[in-house]
């Protein structure tokens, strides 16, 4: 993996989570804050550290902000603060610059003074929690498209100790049955003699209602 | 899915969302917050909404708060009410709490006083985002284990008009192709004829390392 | 003059001035400020008034400002209202969004959202009045094109009691004298033997380096 | 033009407008104002920047403010420091103060205590601004008298491709063409012969009312 | 006396001081104040008690001030509205107007806009206590002029049991005895032979340097 | 007059106005304020300027305040501390503890914890301009006991011209001329041959009735 | 015990805690506070709530304060109201005033108003905290002068099992053993036959020095 | 005794109060507080004086935390930091935790995350004083169990003057005798023959009951 520059702008958990994963994963990381104490925090997880005000153009030129691939605005709670950053950061060049959006309508002007990607962390987050909520037996999932998923799903106690040609689960439930995850093992594409054990997960796909069905068996 | 008794305390934007999310699946959801205009926000997306004091037994009995299934404690900023809410709901005999950390000690406190579930989402949000930064050709993933993922893959521009079967894979990259993504179709288990093309999306299981080096093809 | 129908957000100095004049003029005007002090103060200058956060869809909604010919965002010091009002107007489809802004960058984003006249008040009234400090003959002027103004300049002393004719002005400052004023009468395109007065205002037309010489003799 | 002193107090958008105005005019500019921040960001349009209460008379004589021909007052908010600056500078003898007043009985006050020129630069402009609506064809005016006006006027467009003899403008209109403006070209007294063309602009001279009406053609 | 009506702005301790002082002479008093609390709490020591904003000319014309023969504007920490009060009742065409000064500018300013009486009352009792300590057996003090006094002074010790033939006091200090105050009987023009007694208080007239040295004796 | 050492604390207009008197009068003066500010704008008129918390032992002993003679403690507004620095002062045996109170009960404190003299300057300067208002011709007073005055009082018109013997003011309104201003020169015990001129003021004792009924002649 | 009415002004935990003890046990007690929360958090725990500003008289009055056997003001952090409180209340005329002191010197106040009993709870507390550390044996204690000491002191471990007469601590530690405390129950004057046993408490009288050897066996 | 290392973190009233008394009794006593004034104010009564955070990790292992026998927070109002702080201590391994609640519900959370030692001192302290209230003749009191206590009571006025025999206390009141007080000597266990003199206190023991019964005579 070829080794980039990540600037990360608003050092509050979230900025902090996103440039400590960069970081860990070493690539070149600067860290900005408004707010001395936020930049000490987060000192352990940055390559550097930088106190500045990021609306404000010299500050981030004397940052060489220019040579970096990519910028994240990760700033939390203050709007104008956000939206002037990014502009300032579309002026000087940058060409890659995500902002984090605080709500709809913050959004759309991000969007069009020319953010790049633009996230909804606190909305998106919240979507999980609660589909978690609503279908506990599924541990995660991907969203294929709009209709189809792959999820990661307990296996239902009653289908315990039977294999998985007796089960028949595609035919019954409209669901492929893809991988098998047991003790922290991954099999794939489980052969139909394979026998379900108490706690294996099964990693399925199929159409979001299908697997609604699927998980929700007890 | 059988309809359950969900209360939303902190009706901040990540309380809003797992509100919205689990009203707009057909749940019963009680959303409250001390700020009157945050309550009001959040009424289109909860069946009742209401005022009130987390930290006052009174108020939250009042509410009728033992009755309910589960109760998500989506407090923003001020950890003293987050961690009085919990004890609270704890005394009054709540069997699932889950609450927002703000703080890996916050997140101990939580977990000395009995909180069933303790979230990190600007923590776990913002890795999401760097992983997506440090891959950008994996739109989504499961983390299967500790060295397993299921990632949904670009495919990469080299292998477009070239079939499963030359390509191999599975033996050049030690990396499986589950299924494949065709203008929002899904085709699972793709024949190894299946020619690539521009702009499939290939979702793949493999070890974590191998699937890297896969995704980091161009 | 046909009456259209005008609201004026944020009713400081600029915005009441704005309301006032219009209103003055025989037009509807729709008053609103976040602060019910500022509504009352400038209820004598507009048709109504109305206390509403101007960020809130419902709040302008129930305003009717739709159905606005066009509305003026005068919003003093809070960027963000600013900037989140005029993207509210536009997503409402208010043809003609006019907007203050406080600085170049709030210019560009007020500019990217789609705002279709931008004013800069305090810059564009501080340059009048530097213009007049340069020249203090000069009264006032218009800026024909970026060489060429009209001016309307005090007489200078030395040419008091002299006729236009021998003068001969255009031939030695390169400079058309179009009217004069004498005692608030207008004399449009003075004859040659006109005997130029104590207190007359010159209108003329030129260069503006050949102004300034001219404007600048005593 | 001879080089003056100014000084300019209160660096917010208005004064540093004229600050910069004149500092680019080639005059002298010691601008002030009681915040560093202010000061800074003037910097680069005043020839001195000084962090100084300018109500306090240590602070101004220090400044050797004795020796400005002429100093503006330009504080935004507080209306205490204006008044008592102004005192102070004539206590000191400054021959021309020139104050912007924030409201009527502010400038009553100003005007009591000897303020040579006073200005409402928000209620100004909102009257330009104002005025452009009520007659969008209005590009820029000088007020000559109660009644008269010069006026740059967008030429109608039933009168394009029409030669002003024709058009007869004088008689019908009772408004005189002083110029034309053609492509940023001037043409000064332009000949009757003259065909009107597609975004011409006419300089014209007349009675208030007598322009409105010529402006408000189609 | 007539009645007279007053109304004093500002009920700190020194308005309500003023207030109650003409209340209980029997006159008519209005007291204003734009604060509830100092309204009630002034409310036995005033005729009528009302809380405004004396700086809205709304505000004070309901009130019918311009009935008023005399208006006090005693309020206390802000210049501002100090100002703007006495500008406003000038321009109301109120006669008397009395206020206190914060300062020598704000003195000035205040005479400027047409203050007819200007009062420091910290300075001026300030000066009394001073003089107090400076001569404590001079009690009370009239300044007669810029060098004389009449001053009431504790007899010295040493003078107590003789008769004022032979103090001689006129001749030995340049101080004449007016009066004598003995067991708050007053003896005006006291005879010859009169026996000064222990606790007898002096009424003297004289050069401020004779009496200071007539009242320094022990 | 011997030298002596004052100490102020509380640099406010009242305290300053103390100290500066003092000084002005040859005494060593050391002013004390918790506020720097406040130290600087005294300094010019004190011996000695001290930045200190009086209700600090540590700042006072710091400062020698154990050989003051007399501390005057002229704390505006804060009531705790005025009355923790005069118990403080008591404490370290100051002999004469002179302290402003800002209320009745403030003063009953005040005198329970042993200060020596308490003043009341807003409410004694409040009474002394309403005495003035209440009767104008009464330029300064004396009070001599519960029932006596000494007054300077401006000359009836209606007695200008007229001499003292004619006028037999003692038998006709029971008041004793002791002495008469002219032109800023004081005439004692006048002859009663003298003739009363405009502007003459006059010194008078007697009961305060009839002194009322006299100086309220016209 | 005869009931008396107590008021307590200042509701805290401190000033509920003695308002709690004193209603439980019987008494009349009204609760004052000047916040309504405050009031409304100890309602359950006096006979009457008020909400009343302590240092207004009317307000004390109006709750017919005069009639109250003792007042204890447990105003926790403002010092000023709480010796205006003081003040108020003696002026009243009530017979026992108790009252928290702050600091030593808030203490010294109190007393010179004529609190009659002061009382300073942090301070006494932590010095109870401090002895338990200092001792862990000792479970509590009656002073009974500057020497002697009743302790509760739990039985040294290696006395267990044998009894008072060989152990014949009188003579070695010079303590004596007044009672037992065994399981709850009390053995006054134990006979000197008794065996000590584990986790018996002893209750004994002493000099404090011979005391701490003796708690301080293991 | 030995030595001991103690640490009190919060140096307001209470936390002073146990380190003065720890340090008194010749512990070693580090104190620490945010505040730079309390820490200063306590040096005369610990060991060393920090200024530190501790909610910072780094800050408390700088300070050697981890080498302290016990650590007492007293931690005055802030609840979040008291919980954090508590939190952090049984993480760096601390044994002996102590902390001060503010409330019940503060408690049961320094329980839950294993506080070794929970206290109340205003609830404690209160009703410490509203036991003296009640009984008002019991000068201090041990409570031996739920129905025993000691109590040192003034001798009833009736019993001056009579013999321990004759008054037969034991027999009458259910009331032992232990020890007598008289001028700040100690008797224990009083003979029989014992007179009681005024201003005697006499240290009893018995059932709560009977004891107030005891203390109640007059």
């Amino acid at each position: 993996m070829a080794i980039k520059q990540y600037a990360v702008i608003g050092l509050g958990r979230f900025g902090t989570s996103i440039a400590r994963r960069l970081y860990e994963a070493g690539q070149e990381v600067l860290g900005i804050d408004i707010n001395e104490e936020s930049v000490e925090d987060a000192e352990p997880y940055v390559t550097h550290g930088a106190i500045a005000d990021s609306t404000e153009e010299k500050a981030l030129t004397a940052l060489g902000i220019k040579n970096f691939d990519c910028v994240i605005v990760a700033i939390g709670d203050d709007l104008q603060a956000s939206i002037l950053t990014v502009m300032l950061l579309k002026n000087l060049g940058i060409k890659k610059v995500i902002a984090k959006a605080m709500s709809k309508r913050h959004g759309q002007v991000l969007e069009a003074i020319g953010t790049n990607w633009i996230i909804y962390p606190e909305r998106d987050m919240g979507e999980r929690v609660a589909n978690q909520l609503l279908s506990p037996n599924v541990l995660d999932y991907i969203k294929l498209s709009k209709d189809y998923n792959i999820e990661e799903i307990m296996v239902p106690t009653k289908m315990v100790g039977k294999n998985l040609r007796d089960l028949n689960i595609r035919a019954k439930y409209n669901v492929s049955i893809i991988a098998l995850i047991r003790n922290s093992e991954i099999i794939v594409s489980p052969s139909p003699e394979e026998l379900l054990q108490n706690e294996d997960l099964l990693i399925t796909i199929g159409n979001r209602d299908d697997l609604a069905k699927f998980s929700g068996l007890e």
